[in-house]
C-alpha cells in the first residue's frame, strides 16, 4: 500500500493541480478514481476525507488534506529534496512565490474556470454556452494577462528564473483554454505565449496528461 | 523612514487583515492612507506598487507586495522569532493551517465578502440591497461554519491548539458581519461563537479597529 494517495478524477483541474505537483517531486502515489458521474465525491467514504464534496483529496500516512492548492504546497514543502524545487526558502523570494499563488486563486483563476466551465464543461454536457458570461470572463481574463505579459518579458517564470509552484497552478486550466476560443488570449501575448508553451511541456504535466483515459 | 510600509484604507478588509499580521508580530510600521474616495487606488504612485488597483500594497526595503494574504504570511514567515507565532515549521501541522487558509480564502471568503458588500458597503453607499443574494450567500456560509463548528469541537482554533494565520485571515469579514443581520450565522453554532468571542479579542485586532477614524 501507498502511503500517498491522492484520490480524484483525472480530467478535474484540481485533481489535475495536485497530480502535476506530485510527478514534479517523482513521487509514487496510489491514484485512486473517484467516479463522479455516480456521485461517488458526495458519499462516503470520500466524503469523510473533504466534507465539502469535491476532488480531490490526499492521503500521506496519517496526514488526511483537500484543497488543491494546499496539496501540491504540502508536497512541495515536504519534499523539498526531491525533484522540482517548486518553492525557495528565502523569505523575500517566497513572498513573490506567494503573491503570484494569490494573483492564480483570487484572480486568475476566476475568470479562467468560468471560461472552462462555459467552453469546455458545458458543451460535454449539452448545455447552452452563455456568450455574455463568456465575453465578460474573456476581458476579466485579458486584463489580468497584460500584467503576466509585462511581468514574463522580465523574468522567465511568474516569481522569477525558476519554475515554481506559482506557474504550475496555472496548468490545468491553461491546458482546457487551449482547445478553446480563449487560446487567443494566451497566444496574443508573446512572452505569455512562450511561458505557456514552456511550461505545458514539462515532463510532469505530459504525465498528468496521460493519466487521462 | 520605516522599513515596513503598509498603503491601504483602516476600513478595507484586506487592509485590516494585513495590519493584524503585522500587530500580531509587534512591528513597527508606517501606515499610509490611500484615500479611495478620490479613486488614489487606480492612479499612480500607488497603481506602480498594485497594478490592479487595489489596496493594500505593501513595502519592507526592497521587497514590494501585494495581496494581503501574501504580506500576511510574508511577515509570519520573514518575523518569525517576533510577537504571535502564526505558522508552524513541521509540514504536516503546516499542511492543515494551509489547507485552512484556503479554505477561507475559495469557500469562506466567498460567501462572507458577498454578505459584507450587500449588508455593510451598498447601504453606506445608499444603494439597495439584493435579498436574494444575501440569502444564498447565508445559505451558503451556513453550510461552510457547520463545518468549522465541527472542527472547533475538536480543537480550540481551526488548524489546532494555537491561533495561526488561518484563524487571523478571518477577522476583517467577522467583524463587518457581526453588526448585521448574518452575526446569527455565527452566534448560532455554540463553538464557533467562542471562538469568534476569542479571535475578535486578541490585543493585536483592537490595535487594527484603533486605526479607524
Amino acid at each position: 500500500m501507498a502511503a500517498i494517495k491522492l484520490h480524484g478524477n483525472p480530467f478535474s483541474t484540481a485533481t489535475m493541480r495536485a497530480c502535476a505537483s506530485l510527478h514534479e517531486k517523482e513521487l509514487h502515489f496510489e491514484f485512486v478514481v473517484i467516479d463522479m458521474k455516480n456521485g461517488e465525491h458526495k458519499k462516503e467514504p470520500f466524503i469523510l476525507l473533504n466534507p465539502f464534496g469535491q476532488v480531490p483529496a490526499f492521503e500521506d500516512g496519517d496526514l488526511k488534506l483537500f484543497e488543491s492548492r494546499a496539496i501540491s504546497h504540502y508536497v512541495a514543502d515536504a519534499y523539498g529534496d526531491k525533484g522540482t524545487r517548486l518553492i525557495c526558502n528565502e523569505p523575500k523570494k517566497m513572498a513573490i512565490v506567494r503573491m503570484w499563488l494569490e494573483i492564480e486563486s483570487q484572480r486568475y483563476d476566476q475568470a479562467a474556470s468560468r471560461l472552462v466551465w462555459e467552453l469546455k464543461v458545458k458543451p460535454m454536457y449539452g448545455l447552452p454556452t452563455d456568450p455574455a458570461a463568456v465575453e465578460e470572463s474573456e476581458t476579466k481574463l485579458g486584463a489580468i494577462l497584460d500584467f503576466y505579459e509585462k511581468t514574463l518579458s522580465q523574468s522567465k517564470y511568474l516569481a522569477g528564473e525558476c519554475f515554481t509552484l506559482a506557474d504550475l497552478h496555472h496548468l490545468p486550466t491553461i491546458h482546457n483554454l487551449m482547445s478553446t476560443q480563449s487560446k487567443k488570449l494566451f497566444e496574443s501575448r508573446t512572452h505569455v505565449s512562450a511561458w505557456v508553451t514552456d511550461i505545458t511541456a514539462r515532463p510532469a504535466w505530459s504525465k498528468v496528461l496521460a493519466m487521462q483515459p
